[in-house]
Formats: structure tokens, sequence, C-alpha cells
């Protein structure tokens, strides 16, 4: 996860009472009746440094003694869920069922991590990425992704719920209140549009008069990790940095992209955003912290 | 548990379709949200060949990786889960919210252990064990056995939900077609009683005519494990296998003592009662099965 990685090197860098980060809660999903937030938890387990050093999601060190048992009982065990992380989300289901928010569950997690900087659900409300893919219908974002592994051509993607949901509280007023607005190398379509596509959300982001700065996920055209490739091309964008831009135009006034891509320049410049060029591979956490402090430093922060 | 182990004594000398097990839910429980029924998992783990062997619960060679990382979130974690225990506490959890039936359930998880005994919770409707302790008002079971470690005067026991409750589908027509009952030495009042206070239990057990065979908890005059002692002295029973007699007083026809007790046996035949004094520690399996073996052969089986 490209925003996990570039939040690392952030974090260092900033006053964490500062900072607020929005995530995205489209790729939310029930597993054994559990309620997990997979990026929620990556974003708070990578602020509280108990992260997996190497895999994109999960908790240093988890074991699956549970998630192993629950093969005994579920035919479909392949979301991978540790014994500790399992704690989390059996919290998370626990205190939604006795009527709590996520918001507010998200909150409470944070402290019993010891988070500092404030995590906000993009929405306590549902709302569900749901990827249309050939000869394989539609599907939730996490059948997609983890169980096919992203096989197969995307037609169509969609936001169930988008319409309804409220974006959660704090989510407007820290927007509104913000200096600058960093948009991480993530995946636009599953994890950026969700948030701004919500009700409320660009009209804060203007009222804010906000710099913001977008780092583009992808790197010499392609994904670092993950399958915007294949969404770009489903949905009809070019797969480059420049189709990532035009995602973001009229959102972000800095576009910042990598070094192999260079070239595309003058065409986000067109596109209205200032591009800056650099290297964006946040190989170590020296590299990523690296790259948010040039971001930083192109905010004039 | 002195049910479980004279269960795995009984196993090997009877065919297990034969056998139905009705198993007590008094002392389930709501642990981080959990429905957990300690009674109907120490069976189910027990003919499964599953259960700690040395622990009266859990599974063998469990870790508690999830229950630590739990630690975080809740005050009280005191009650043991096992990483492993937890698959089962998380889909009974998911498949009683669908709607499924505790009895339902119960058969669904016995299956998926490959266990062939018939195992049902003794209703589907919830009753609980209220204990008042002096000095420290009413508590659940488990508050009171495990996290108070049955510290403290018992005052009173009761059934919350009692009288609303209906056996468990299945419950009377196995006790109505049954040839002989066994009832294990096990805590009447926790255990025993609240299945045969049951609406309707009585009656089919008159019906069904069956040889019915008690075997006594106490051994002694203590029991082997547990508050029975405190039990019986709090709510006016005498401390002693007359005094379980009592309670099973028109309801068992053979009542089994230890050796140690043998001088009971004349107080048990004015119970109207045939006395069986012999060895009913059950130290190892092969004293579980001679013990099972002679309350078969009591029973003319």
């Amino acid at each position: 996860m490209g925003a996990a990685r570039f939040l690392r090197g952030l974090l260092p860098l900033l006053d964490p009472s500062k900072l607020t980060v929005i995530v995205n809660t489209t790729d939310d999903e029930t597993f054994f009746g559990l309620h997990v937030s997979p990026d929620l938890d990556t974003v708070t387990y990578t602020l509280a440094g108990a992260a997996h050093r190497k895999q994109g999601w999960g908790l240093d060190g988890d074991s699956f003694r549970c998630l192993e048992a629950l093969g005994r009982f579920y035919d479909e065990n392949w979301f991978q869920l540790g014994d500790r992380d399992l704690a989390t989300h059996i919290f998370r289901t626990d205190a939604l069922r006795r009527g709590r928010r996520l918001s507010q569950v998200t909150a409470e997690i944070a402290r019993r991590f010891d988070v500092a900087v404030r995590i906000l659900p993009m929405s306590d409300d549902p709302v569900r990425t749901r990827i249309s893919v050939e000869g394989a219908g539609t599907l939730d974002f996490q059948d997609y992704l983890v169980r096919r592994r992203a096989r197969g051509r995307v037609r169509a993607i969609r936001l169930a719920g988008l319409a309804k949901a409220r974006p959660a509280p704090g989510v407007l007023s820290a927007l509104r209140r913000s200096d600058a607005i960093i948009i991480p190398p993530s995946n636009p379509f599953v994890s950026i549009l969700p948030i701004v596509k919500l009700r409320g959300v660009r009209a804060a982001i203007r009222q804010s008069g906000a710099r913001i700065a977008a780092v583009s996920p992808l790197i010499g055209g392609a994904p670092v990790k993950g399958p915007l490739d294949r969404m770009l091309r489903g949905t009809g964008h070019r797969v480059s940095s420049t189709g990532v831009a035009e995602l973001y135009r009229g959102l972000a006034s800095v576009f910042v992209l990598d070094r192999t891509d260079g070239d595309l320049a003058p065409q986000i410049e067109r596109l209205g955003m200032r591009p800056v060029v650099t290297d964006t591979l946040m190989k170590s956490p020296a590299r990523a912290r690296k790259l948010a402090s040039r971001v930083l430093a192109e905010l004039a922060l």
C-alpha cells in the first residue's frame, strides 16, 4: 500500500497532532461475521509502527492459527487475518453491534495503539467498491483483488451506497481547516476518488483554499503493486500518470510523478497542474521520507 | 469437567450413533461479542478427541495470541479463549446472527469435528445460571467461577429465563425414546438440574420408562474440582453424596457413589435409589472407562 509507505515517510517530518488521515472504507468487508476495514487497519498499524514490514497488510509477526481453524467451518478463508489482527476485527465488530459508529471505533482503536495522528474513516455509512469483470460478473473488491488476484478484464468500477453516504464526523471540518492536502500514491478508483466523491468533500476542499499535491501511484507507466493499470484501461483512461492526473484535474495543483515518467510533465502542465518530477519508488523508509519531504517542500510546508 | 471425562470413558463402550448427549447451556456467555458455549464445546471437543488433555476446557495444543491482543481493547480478558477455540465461537456467533438456532449450529460444529454422537443443547432459548454471593451481589456463572474463582459464600442459585425456555428440538423425543439415561458426575445445580427443570423434560423421562443412573460428583464428601460444596451448603443441602442424591430423588433409580462415601449407601437406599459403591475418581481414561462400564452394567446395558 503506497499510502502507508508514504505515511511512514511523512510521520517523522510533522507534528503528528497536526495531521489528519482520511481513509477509504470502500474495501471494507465482512469475513466470518467480522467487520474488517483493511485500509483503516493498515493506516493505524502503520502509524503505530506495528504494521508488517513487507506485506501491505496485517501486523508484524502475526500468526494464523485461528484462521487455520476457521477453515474447518468456512470453505472460504482466503483473506489472511492474523491472530492478533483478528482482535481488532472482533473489537470493531463488537463495538459496532453495540451501536458505536465506525469513526468512534476507529478513534478508539487508534487510541489503544497509542497513535497520536487523527484517523478518520471517510464515512460511517457503508460505501462499497464493486468491480465488474468480464466473464465474472460484479465482484466485491476483496473478492476481486485477493481471492481472484485481480484476474480478468475490468469493465466498470462502481461505488455502491455513495449517493446516500455522508462523510464521517470530522471529515469536512478537517478538510475546511486544512492548509495543505496530500493525495498519496494510491489507487485513485478504489482509495482516493471514493473520498473525493462523497457529498460535500469537494466543496470543503475548495473552501479550505488548501494547497493540494497528488503523488502518482504509477512508475514507468505501471503500478508498483495492484491492478490500477487494468482499472485505468478498463474504464477508458490512459494507462499512465497522465491518466491518473486527469482523474485529479481541478483537485490537485501539484502533481508528483516519477523520473521514469518525466516526459509526461508537459501533459501534466496542460491539465493545469504543476508537475514535480522526482524518485517516487519508496524502496526503504529513508526513500519514503525523502519523497514525503519533497512533497512538503513543494507545498511550502 | 467430570461429565467430559465420563463421556470419554463411555465412548469406546457404545455405538456412538446410539448415544445422545444433552448439554447444559446455562453457563453460556458473551465474550468480546462472541457467543461462547463452554459445556457444548467441552463435550464436542472431548468427543472429537480434540479436547485439552489436562484442563477441563479448550482445545489441545491451543495458543492464546488473539486473546493476548484482545487485552489491548478489553480490560477483562480473564476467560481463556485459545486461537483455535475462538474459531468455534466466531463461527457460532456468525451462524446465530444469520438466524440459525443454537441446536443447528451445535450439530454443524459437531459435524465439522467429525463427531458421530448426537449433541443437543438443552435449549435454543437463553437460560442463564445466576449466583448470588454474599457481598458480591448476583453474578453470571463464568464471572463467579472463573473470574472470582468461586470465592465467597453462595446464597442462592437462580436460572434466569428458565420459565420461558423450551427444550431444543430433539431433546424431548430423544428422552422419550431412550432405554437408559445417565446423569454423569457433574454439578447438579449448574449442569444437570437446568436440563431436568426445563418444561416437559421430567414428563418425557417418565414416558420413556428408561432406567436412570446418576453418578455422584463428590468423592469423600468433596468435589474433585469446582464449588459444588459451597453451592450445596449455601442452598441448605447436605454437603455429601446424600445431598446430591436428594436432588435426584424421583429421577434416578441407581445412584453411583465413591467407595470413600460407601457408608452413605443406606441413606441413598432410603431415598428410593439403589446405591452402587465403586471407584469414581477418573484419574485416567482407563479408570473412566471402568466407571462407565460399571454404570452400563448396572443399567443392564
